[in-house]
């Protein structure tokens, strides 16, 4: 079954809100293995509503639009659908009652406009908006099914999650399962490389992802039911494993499931605490645990140490040290590290210290130049970076790497 | 001049990410008067893309998409753009060359697939990224305008506002100046109700955008000269100020300035250094500070004390005061700040504690109380909040409403 989104909405045509409601939409269509080929957004302009919905009927069997269900002049897809479709529109008389019920609880006068949004195209099925005065509905037509949902988000989510999903889960009879390996330490085209010949199956399959510093794989396959599913992914993940394993470092239903979140629950689950010691990360690398929720049972303090005269006071790094060495240096990194563990008692500490730049390099020390260091049971271990991204990209990368010490550190 | 955005990408197509590239660019365009009619996503897949780069051709003049440009298998928007206009692709020595200093710089193996990034429609202008190895391109062929951007928002925006809305300012003839005011403290519907009577302009306009906490006014002219924009800006810049003045704390020529800025040109127009002691926003602060370059001229460091003992230890709060009155209190916010203020020498310091939820509260301190204390010369201040967002959003409020205690503290 194939499905087109078309989205309503001067305000997400000109970029004055994020289209949100399509993401989600499409999210829970390719989870119920619904196939979307293409996406579409325009104004509140009927010529144009009419010709994008022409066309995705022509190439598609679902057609859902978002917004443009409200009560003003400018609100027109149900009607506009409905002439797609070749459908007239007529006032649902319970819909009217509803819609008349509520403005009276709500003590506020009725517009004839408003009794719009009680007319449907004939034969629609409705849709119940507890959260507001728009109706969904689907038009089940000829071999085409139209859904209208409302634009704001608070009133699409539960409608696509309550009605349209179960509606078109049903009509369709296969689910899809996804999971997702995340690596890092290989770049995109190299992990792509590695995996090509595993890439090119239709099912299951394999994408790549890849944000800053990070590579994601999600491998999906579809299926009568779930247990098939999984059955068909096993096999492909330990092929990806003998290629890639390395560097894997979670495997997850969660696409957004990050590797702090992995770092605070290797910590949870071992019992440790960590300090942190960071100059030229700034905070980022505590923010990044904190976002986690329960970062009190694995944080026991971080010291952003900015200045050298931080550095000394507060994790007794020698001034003459700094002084010889320079504050980015192997010998300052580790001292920071184990000042940080031994004046904080954590089990293990992290430091960071670097140039994060724009400003502040020299030949010798260019702006990227970052010393990490991890100080704990099994001793103290360093990792020199040479970055050459903005400041914070520089930034964000020495935290990554300074969680996958973390992750990798043997306590 | 009529502009279609075509965003290419399985990841938006699945609705694994949100479309915000496209939103960014929206707005952009309808800042320079450049009209946006549709905006379409396809996948990684390229007949579907040929279809809609087709499409588009036939009802804009100017196509621009977003993502495709990395370097592997399925990322194919440059040559399918290439091919939608009739013009062959060359290798680009240049590009070239820049990617293999690139690749040695970062000691990265290049694979064949890399150089593909080279590669380039006959004619095209470069779009140089300083933060990626996928260049972007202008095709500017038989009256019609092609633009292909990388996806990542990092890449996407600089490229954006850098080249591609200079680029096609200048192909309208007319200049467009516009003016950031930005507010804190004020919700968008209300910012909204007073303005109301001065949205309606068509030439200067103002158009409001709306982040987590913050109001960002855009205030835009156009005429032959900048002189002349400006002109036209200055009286409307004046009305808003009678209405929403006292919420107002920048006026920016840059829409990404945000309070972080403020506050370090603040401090170090004043020459002032400060310290933080941060709970529950867990160096997110300290990290908005530093994330401005010279961070270091202001901060002289930040404690994440994420712990009671921490605080104790290393801000000198007495065990007893946290026994007594929770480590979220108002008593707690003031006795960090002034530690830090006292232990660190800085001018002012500034404290966070709170419950950043969603577990951790009680009926008496639910999730979403903060305390703030800002401590200095002329003394000890405090905020208290109750938040209701999620973990992350409650802790960065908490984090904007410790810039403006920044902002405002008469020092």
């Amino acid at each position: 079954m194939v499905a087109e989104i078309v989205s309503v909405g001067t305000e997400l045509l000109l970029g004055q809100i994020v289209n949100t409601d399509a993401a989600h939409l499409a999210r829970r269509l390719s989870e119920i293995g619904v196939t979307l080929y293409r996406q579409v957004t325009v104004g509140d302009n009927p010529t144009r509503l009419l010709d994008a919905l022409t066309d995705a009927l022509k190439r598609a069997d679902v057609v859902i639009t978002t917004g443009g269900l409200g009560p003003t002049a400018d609100d027109l897809t149900k009607e506009i659908a409905a002439e797609a479709l070749g459908i007239p529109m007529e006032r649902n008389a319970e819909a009217e009652r509803a819609l008349r019920a509520r403005f009276e609880a709500m003590g506020r006068e009725m517009t004839p406009n408003n009794l719009r949004q009680a007319d449907f195209a004939r034969g629609a099925i409705l849709l119940p908006n507890p959260n507001g005065t728009a109706q969904g509905c689907i038009v089940n037509h000829d071999g085409k099914i139209v859904i209208n949902l409302p634009g704001p988000p608070r009133e699409f989510i539960p409608m696509t999650d309550g009605y349209v999903i179960p509606y078109l889960s049903n009509q369709s009879g296969s689910v899809i399962r996804s999971r997702y390996l995340r690596l890092f330490g290989i770049g995109e085209s190299d992990a792509e490389y590695r995996l090509s010949d595993l890439m090119d199956g239709v099912n299951p399959t394999i994408a790549p992802y890849c944000s800053l510093g990070e590579v994601q794989l999600r491998l999906t396959a579809r299926a009568a039911d779930a247990a098939t599913a999984d059955a068909m992914l096993d096999p492909l993940e330990s092929r990806v494993r003998e290629r890639v394993g390395e560097f894997i470092y979670s495997r997850t239903n969660d696409p957004h499931e990050d590797m702090a979140a992995a770092v605070a629950g290797r910590l949870t689950a071992k019992g440790l605490r960590i300090a942190l010691a960071e100059s030229c990360t700034g905070g980022m690398l505590a923010s990044m645990i904190v976002s986690q929720p329960g970062a009190s049972a694995i944080l026991e303090e971080a010291l952003v140490v900015y200045s050298n005269s931080a550095k000394t006071r507060l994790l007794g790094v020698p001034s003459d040290l700094i002084a010889s060495e320079g504050a980015v240096s192997e010998s300052v990194a580790r001292t920071m590290a184990e000042g940080a563990r031994d004046r904080s008692g954590a089990d293990i500490a992290v430091a960071t210290t670097g140039i994060a730049g724009p400003t502040g390099g020299t030949a010798e020390k260019p702006a990227g130049l970052v010393w990490l260091a991890i100080a704990g049971r099994s001793g103290t271990k360093v990792r020199k970076l040479n970055l050459r991204y903005n400041r914070n990209d520089n930034r964000y990368m020495a935290c990554l790497n300074a969680l996958d010490l973390l992750l990798k550190y043997d306590d």
